[in-house]
């Protein structure tokens, strides 16, 4: 047997500890067999040293800080699990990768800021790094996009990137309570967060979105132009109604590449319940891809967890061991395009919008004419009673007007808001509309 | 720019064109930037040199046989796009492995026969065999298995692995026609071959399954181990009648790992209509991975076709550029463990059971005392009346005795057997009882 691929950990939360299960137990001498060589953690780093984390950590050299083991551990790959976009995480990753070593890290955040001169310094010192874990938690993606999908021209990307948004989705879906009251039980189960902004908000999806985009098009990552709405406006209502015209409802992060450059929005969308994509639910992520010679091709699976997680961040230190040097994205980090951001209100495709109407006589017509003028097909407009289909649960006020959902066909962003801005100024409307993207698939 | 990485091709088919217009348009440009070296086609054969192709092969050099091209082409990379089990695809993929040239192939039938002994060869030369484009056209999951979740043990791996069967029960499913209408529709369009038998029988899905078995278990691929039954029972009624139950049916290949051995079967399936895999229509495959620490993995996309195939193929061609050297399964092929059968009569689960009963007093109870007897929980027990579901179109016989469906809980394929011989033999019902299991996914 060969030497041993040295391993320096740096984190010991939930994915370190899966680490260190998944290595340290039969899957590591499993491992050992295929590699010809044993995976050996050697040296870790935490906040605590002493605390209980259900794994035995002794036997492992500690730094007190993960700038101090990406400097001096006796290492091949340094293995970054400290999450945060700046701090301790970049700056050892920086040490690290300038020693030559590779790195293997799930920090989306660090990577959607700094991608492109970690890959720069990484090529420089031909060192890997590599960040499975980091999109889509169990699902290999990243691989998947720079080796299998590799003779493809991507055309565009999507998934549901974060596993809160679509656990809340499915249980509104489920349960019929509104969103505020299944965030704060799933803040109590674990599946989301104390401060859930980052998932709700979008920004978590946006993160991985980025990432994508550097991948599939070739491009720099460009965090800040990611046109970003989170799941917060989304009421049992708009699920009941969609519910009935065939629909579900997910947070998608979607990249494209137009005429104008690359659009990059994470935004809740209408999907089709009778789809792959729209049976994905709970916790779990997908991604699809299409691709000129492929197709679409679409990977679901675990986006978080201890074992998911640990899985990709296992499989990038197999590859780490491979002797293959090859990009951090699939182009050279000097060779990546500048972004240009194509505008999202240009989008195409059809909306969802439903409105609370002024009860008075003339509103419908009135409100189908301004879409008419702005040049808005309609596929259906649908007057929502009460007593129907939303119950007392959901809707305390019975004297409160009654909603109307309007689909639309192919049209754009622009012409969309025009209209709404045009109805609102019009008086017919209570309260502000709430608009949803329907995506081709 | 680097030396060429030279490619010689044999088979012009339908994937050898896909293989040809991805290298010579402007996707090659692009593997050229990624790679930093070009792919360049240098040698072809196939049975008719002159046969227009939609291509210009003319600066290509002509090999009358596959053979003579793996023997004397001044190639890198043999690509094998012949078929067949034995014949000119196995005796020049010999040849090119003896030579030391990587193989390429898509070849599920020749691989399903002869993996090891090609697998051995492939590594006492330092070749590498590489057979994505084998399994499931377009979706990446021999890359996945052999990399991604090599951290993993798999317990269990299970697909949508031929798009004939899914494209004629998707179809089924959609215009309630039986099998042999829809599948001479199916050749009519070109979805099906002219002899459909391997296809439709379950044989090529079984193929696939043998190939992924190895790539999860570590296991030498034995073909003949896998229990087969195909989609040829399966009637407009039966469709009807577990979509009504919330079930579609599809054509599964499964493989999974007892401590009898490892158990592989392709039959009919009655999947969740409300899950992803139960959304996997028309032509697409699909394959899912239960792994230890990764969980359950989906990958889907289009299983076969010039594009996706020719995708995979062009993904493979990349990585022969690559340095590194891996065994052509997960194990190095002398190390791959014997195939150890385990009884598929031992498969737990539930089941569907369709009938013809006598119309006759305590027939009903007769066919629940049997089931009783031999242990078997049912979930349900329906009588269909001819008028609700089942139009005329479907059921010529107005008069025909009305079918009764049956879901069990949880059991065993021997108990379900001895049951449905028992209720055979006791009179009560006519023709042969139609029975597709359940998979608990």
């Amino acid at each position: 047997m060969n030497e041993p691929l040295k391993i320096g950990l740096a984190g010991l939360g939930t994915v370190g500890r899966g680490v260190i299960r998944m290595i340290e137990g039969s899957n590591g001498e499993a491992i050992a067999r295929k590699l010809g060589r044993p995976v050996q953690i050697t040296s870790v780093t935490a906040r605590d040293r002493t605390k209980d984390r259900g794994v035995d950590i002794s036997s492992y050299q500690w730094f007190e800080t993960p700038e101090a083991l990406a400097k001096e551990a006796d290492i091949d790959v340094f293995v970054e699990l400290i999450g945060g976009e700046n701090g301790p995480a970049l700056e050892a990753t920086k040490i690290a990768l300038g020693r030559g070593l590779d790195v293997v890290t799930a920090n989306k955040a660090m990577l959607a800021m700094h991608s492109v001169k970690l890959a720069i310094l990484a090529e420089e010192k031909d060192a890997k790094l590599l960040f499975e874990a980091a999109i889509a938690g169990g699902i290999p993606i990243v691989k998947t996009l720079k080796e299998s999908l590799s003779g493809n021209q991507i055309k565009r990307v999507y998934g549901i990137l974060n596993g809160t948004c679509n656990y809340i989705l499915t249980v509104m879906q489920n349960e019929g309570k509104p969103f505020d009251v299944i965030l704060k039980a799933a803040q109590e189960e674990g599946y989301a967060e104390a401060d859930p902004s980052f998932d709700i908000g979008g920004i978590d999806a946006a993160h991985k979105l980025a990432l994508l985009t550097s991948l599939c098009f070739g491009t720099e990552t460009s965090f800040k132009d990611v046109y970003i709405e989170g799941i917060e406006k989304i009421t049992p209502e708009d699920i009941t109604a969609v519910d009935d015209l065939g629909y579900r409802i997910k947070l998608l992060g979607v990249a494209l590449k137009t005429d104008e450059g690359i659009e990059q929005r994470v935004h809740p969308t209408l999907v089709p319940k009778n789809s792959a994509i729209g049976q994905v639910s709970g916790v779990t992520n997908c991604v699809c891809v299409d691709g000129d010679f492929v197709g679409k091709v679409m990977q679901v699976g675990p986006g978080a967890g201890e074992g998911p997680t640990a899985s990709s961040v296992v499989g990038d230190i197999i590859e780490a061991a491979s002797k293959d040097q090859s990009p951090v994205f699939t182009l050279p980090a000097k060779e990546l395009m500048t972004y240009q951001r194509a505008p999202i209100r240009a989008h195409e495709g059809g909306y969802y919008v439903r409105l609370s109407l002024c009860d008075r006589p003339g509103t419908f017509a009135a409100i189908a004419n301004r879409m008419a003028e702005f040049g808005i097909s309609l596929e259906s407009i649908v007057q929502r009673h009460q007593g129907d289909k939303f119950n007392s649960q959901n809707e305390e006020k019975t004297e409160a007007p009654a909603p109307v959902v309007i689909i639309t066909h192919n049209t754009t962003e622009l012409a969309v808001s025009e209209a709404l801005q045009a109805i609102e100024q019009d008086g017919h409307i209570i309260g502000q509309p709430n608009m949803i993207r329907i995506e081709r698939l």
